[in-house]
């Protein structure tokens, strides 16, 4: 039911344990960028998707847009996939804003962040609020880790493979054509363009931010990216990066602050399998971390979930981390996977 | 160590429990009336007062203001008490936004409320916004229920016994010349008059909104009042209203909406022997209900933590409730009073 990846020795540490599942959101401006991003019908409701996602996970359904959380075509969020996990294990979850536009109608952490620009100039984020950003965050990893056991950190940002990529280039990390994507074709040509385009105007080269991650993430950057790297640089306990390829980024970001420890990356089995990306070969060139996929299974599932088997969505809001904590805590993934059919009935009814 | 006032038999079920300390900070502009509140040594600094409470909660100093959070006649903030409290205790903390004006510089969770306005003119909070931040702060108080055996709920807001009066009044209870003051010389006059041209402006009558907690703090009230009932609202493990003559407009608003249950007001000595109020004469009317009081002594302290005996401060930022939770896991008075003095040095040396 998990794909090890080196990670069998760290997550045996954590059976049974008690784990508080985080979800990071974030916007930036990249995602309107036409072909970017498919989180979101069109450009402009790249905005709502993340506080859309947060609300479902507390409410099971979205307050700040009208319907359900399901393209147009029936695929849903991966919020689906969290929801489901998280309820079925009993296990905490809050909720961190990194830089919104509009604010999920739930309460959250606030880490005084602002959306981010688009990466395209080169100007992603203030210099100073990315170090508000890690600090404020670093803080509220430790704040959190006195809560639980171990944290699952998710993220939701639409147009986060593209800043992810900007941040890992500018970092020395060759991470051209291994960037996953939420769509079955991945616009790797896009993305690439994007992100030289945005370090020419912001006058860095590859790796010319190997040392300055706050540069890297203020030029071509996002929001999530220091927010997320600042609860695991202030946590305390071990930590699942509960994301695809986004989480090199963070990792860079890390360990450029300070070093990798006690913690494994949490991924699914559709991250793992993506021919069009390569997740453990970016996160090689950052260190020797454990690596863990969560064997979600919707080849039986209603049209829509079997979207997520034929290279659609894949990953995201920490779906494939709070499948594998659910394990971790005893949960088992038939009962999940018959939950989440039954949910994706249920919005499609709605 | 701690006063019963029916609370002996609540807090022996406590002892050895893990709590988790919430502050709730709010603004609003009713402090800037002269001669209603203290806190701060001139009216627009009551804005900076709870963020810079908050601050030096997490930090031991003040971000958002130069220098210590202390009076120019040498008075501490309780802030001093609640952190020596908590980190003597080794008790958690996080701090929620009800509204204010200037964020602190530390995460916080975010129930989307907004600062308060003067309740002279009978508009303190929009119906809406009241009803939002009811309902953040009932899911904020089901998530943190999550990571605690209880909760220890403390509030910064300047001018909060003004509005507090104002919601009771509203409500039905007979709080004139019953509620504190952070001055030794309580300024009852201008509170009542404040309240009653408030009303009046609102078009609402003593005990006209006996059944309509909303309306009460959307025209005489504050933020602070509908985040703190809320999380008490969504509460899933026992709490403790750690703060004074304000806890009255709380549980009238609980009571209201739901009912009082698996609670507890947690306060100082120091209110607990106001002669110029009458904290258990506000509890009484509202129900039997548990109160305790911290019996802190600083007779033999430095000046200015003296001034603590002389009627100044009294209670704040849940500085009773943090003894009392930090009294129930184990710690010493004597060394919280020890500890408590080395710092308020250490501050004034600064």
């Amino acid at each position: 039911m998990i794909i090890h990846k080196g990670s069998k020795r760290f997550l045996s540490k954590l059976y049974g344990k008690n784990p508080l599942f985080i979800c990071v959101i974030g916007n930036t401006e990249t995602a309107k960028i036409p072909g970017i991003s498919a989180a979101g019908a069109n450009p402009e409701l790249t905005d709502y998707t993340p506080p859309a996602d947060a609300e479902y996970l507390f409410y099971g359904k979205c307050r700040c847009i009208p319907g359900v959380p399901i393209t147009p075509e029936g695929i849903p969020t991966p919020a689906l996939i969290t929801r489901s996990a998280l309820k079925i294990a009993g296990i905490q979850k809050i909720v961190v804003n990194a830089g919104l536009r509009i604010p999920p109608k739930i309460p959250f952490i606030d880490v005084q962040g602002s959306p981010g620009g688009n990466i395209r100039k080169g100007k992603a984020l203030d210099g100073r609020r990315v170090e508000e950003i890690l600090e404020n965050a670093r803080t509220a990893g430790q704040i959190l880790s006195g809560f639980a056991d171990y944290l699952v950190i998710g993220e939701s940002i639409a147009g986060g493979t593209t800043t992810a990529l900007g941040v890992m280039l500018s970092m020395g990390i060759n991470a051209e054509g291994k960037v996953s994507s939420s769509m079955p074709e991945n616009p790797h040509d896009i993305k690439i363009r994007v992100v030289a385009e945005g370090m020419r105007k912001a006058g860095i080269k590859k790796g010319s931010c190997a040392d300055d991650p706050v540069r890297a993430i203020s030029c071509v950057g996002d929001p999530m990216i220091p927010a997320f790297s600042g609860i695991v640089l202030g946590a305390k306990v071990p930590v699942l990066l509960a994301g695809g390829t986004q989480m090199g980024a963070v990792l860079a970001v890390v360990k450029a602050l300070s070093s990798i420890k006690n913690l494994c990356v949490a991924t699914t089995r559709w991250i793992l399998q993506d021919k069009q990306a390569d997740l453990l070969g970016i996160i090689q060139q950052v260190g020797r971390i454990p690596v863990a996929g969560a064997d979600i299974d919707f080849s039986s599932s209603p049209e829509g979930l079997r979207e997520y088997e034929r290279g659609a969505v894949k990953e995201g809001v920490g779906a494939g981390g709070a499948v594998i904590s659910a394990i971790l805590k005893g949960a088992n993934m038939e009962r999940m996977v018959r939950d989440i059919e039954r949910e994706y009935r249920r919005l499609r009814n709605a």
